[in-house]
């Protein structure tokens, strides 16, 4: 698989395994199903800071401090860091992982970052580079609601599509020699853009690439959706969710049975998050407090994990351009 | 060097080539010293689009257009592009990129991308995980200056320290097996912070992340200066690279012979742009229009390029943050 001759997945030789991760969760998120599930949450938005950028710097360098201190790991002991997140010039991870002195890779993949962190840390690793990396995202409703939408003053009414922004941030060390849960494969997304220009219908403009990147794994690798024990997509929502259902059966892939997407998961219906969670934090807690857990419980053995970003930027929606997407899928198994 | 020790720097074992590169330039960066050297120079701002942003992705694209075109290559001979740029969201790179349908890794560097993508594009090659990968990078006057400082229409005094955005795109293939500048090693910087405030002296801001960089470069390497014929920082400026050659020489590293700063290169004294040319651009215009043809002509054999980004974020300055700066460096030659 490696030239491409059309194909988009790499088959990691080494199988690099994930040795430690952990989430730092936000109040909103610490009311939801997953509430004893993280490592830390934090019921102040500001966390002590003054300001709401500020605290998500909190988040990122709180969740590397915490997988590094669960794997029994130094800020010395990571060859390299590989991080982004939602806000401009993603300041949630320069600003939160200043104090650590590690070689740093920024990324951008919007909401797609974990995945996408993950997968560069894998070819890092498996390529012979690394021996130990760490993959960083997060988000905050609040810093990313006034970047992206409104001023949360302004107290705008929400459409249905509308999906609400995670409060978190997870990091996952990637190890070449020493875990349990390993990662397979990498499927990298192509740019898509299917025309849709609604900031408050992220689900729809990502669906298509989702679902572009599912088939490119599928073609790929030549498995069918029930080859995994289960399929998790980013943030699509219930109605980014509802489309790549929809689409992928039209390409003859059935999703009805072990499809879920993280953005649904991570909120109960109580919760009036309409749509359901988004942004990066959102598929960085499913991994480390659903998926991760449900895999080392062996109640999940093959997994896909696919997080998906909307690369929408506020300036070139005003200028009436429409919002691509993007998705990066990672296959996960533990024997 | 697989394990970092402390070390930062990878030797590639089988030394990508440089199989293809172009540079597109605005008007300005035109009538500076490289006039006749670009592959393509715009004279309007616009470039016929209706906004500065779109005009940037114009660049971007005919940037990556230019050197496929170059290298007798079409999109599906590129496995991965890494790419980023200035603007919030990358939109320079999401909306330029859009068309090509390659395989996306997003990145997020400032005015280092040009070094952090031809990095992670090596890495995909020697690595085995691809062929040939692209890496690219834009940045526009316009379009950076209302973002990060002021409305162009506001007219403000710009200071001495203050540098000129660059309007151009740069890309660049990198190729396992065909070509004939080599990329033979590359350091990952840090992300350090030295207490720059003055988003109008990013010199400043990104001088100590440089002298970073070239230290673990060269303990690294146990190379001196003088191993390489020339040494190019990204943007550093007139006034970025006093610092540098003042740090280096507290730390035992002689500067003073064959060091270059490529924002101090890319305008003459008499085009106004006080201590020189920034931005993501700058760089890769100098790689594309000055470094590799003078080393295709053998005037330059052993190259250290050091693009220098400054993570600054209009958000987090005003919000009394200092602006933290990161250099990536790849080591170059020609037999």
């Amino acid at each position: 698989m490696f030239k491409r001759n059309g194909k988009q997945t790499i088959f990691f030789e080494s199988s690099p395994y994930i040795k430690s991760y952990a989430s730092i969760a936000g109040k909103k998120e610490s009311e939801g199903p997953f509430k004893k599930a993280f490592d830390k949450t934090v019921e102040d938005v500001y966390w002590g800071e003054d300001s709401w950028e500020k605290a998500e710097n909190k988040f990122v360098k709180s969740a590397v401090l915490s997988a590094l201190s669960k794997g029994g790991l130094t800020a010395d002991d990571i060859d390299y860091i590989f991080a982004g997140d939602l806000l401009n010039q993603c300041t949630g991870t320069t600003y939160g992982l200043r104090i650590f002195g590690i070689p740093f890779i920024g990324l951008f993949g919007a909401c797609s970052t974990m995945g996408l962190s993950m997968k560069m840390a894998s070819i890092m690793v498996d390529g012979g580079f690394a021996t130990r990396c760490c993959a960083v995202t997060s988000s905050h409703f609040c810093s990313a609601e006034r970047q992206f939408r409104f001023p949360l003053e302004y107290g705008g009414q929400r459409p249905p599509s509308a999906q609400w922004t995670v409060t978190g941030s997870a990091c996952v060390v990637v190890d070449k020699y020493d875990g349990d849960i390993r990662i397979e494969a990498a499927t990298t997304g192509k740019i898509i853009d299917q025309g849709i220009k609604d900031a408050n219908n992220m689900g729809a403009a990502m669906a298509p690439a989702a679902v572009d990147t599912l088939i490119a794994h599928f073609k790929d690798t030549g498995r069918k959706p029930d080859y995994y024990d289960a399929i998790f997509t980013g943030d699509l929502g219930s109605v980014g969710k509802a489309i790549v259902i929809d689409l992928m059966n039209k390409e003859g892939y059935d999703l009805s049975k072990n499809y879920f997407d993280c953005g649904e998961l991570i909120f109960d219906d109580s919760q009036d998050v309409h749509a359901g969670g988004s942004g990066c934090g959102c598929s960085g807690l499913i991994l480390c407090a659903h998926i991760i857990p449900e895999m080392k419980k062996k109640n999940l053995r093959r997994v896909l994990f696919i997080p998906t970003g909307a690369l929408m930027s506020p300036t070139a929606v005003q200028q009436g351009e429409s919002i691509p997407g993007v998705a990066h899928a990672l296959s996960l198994y533990i024997e």
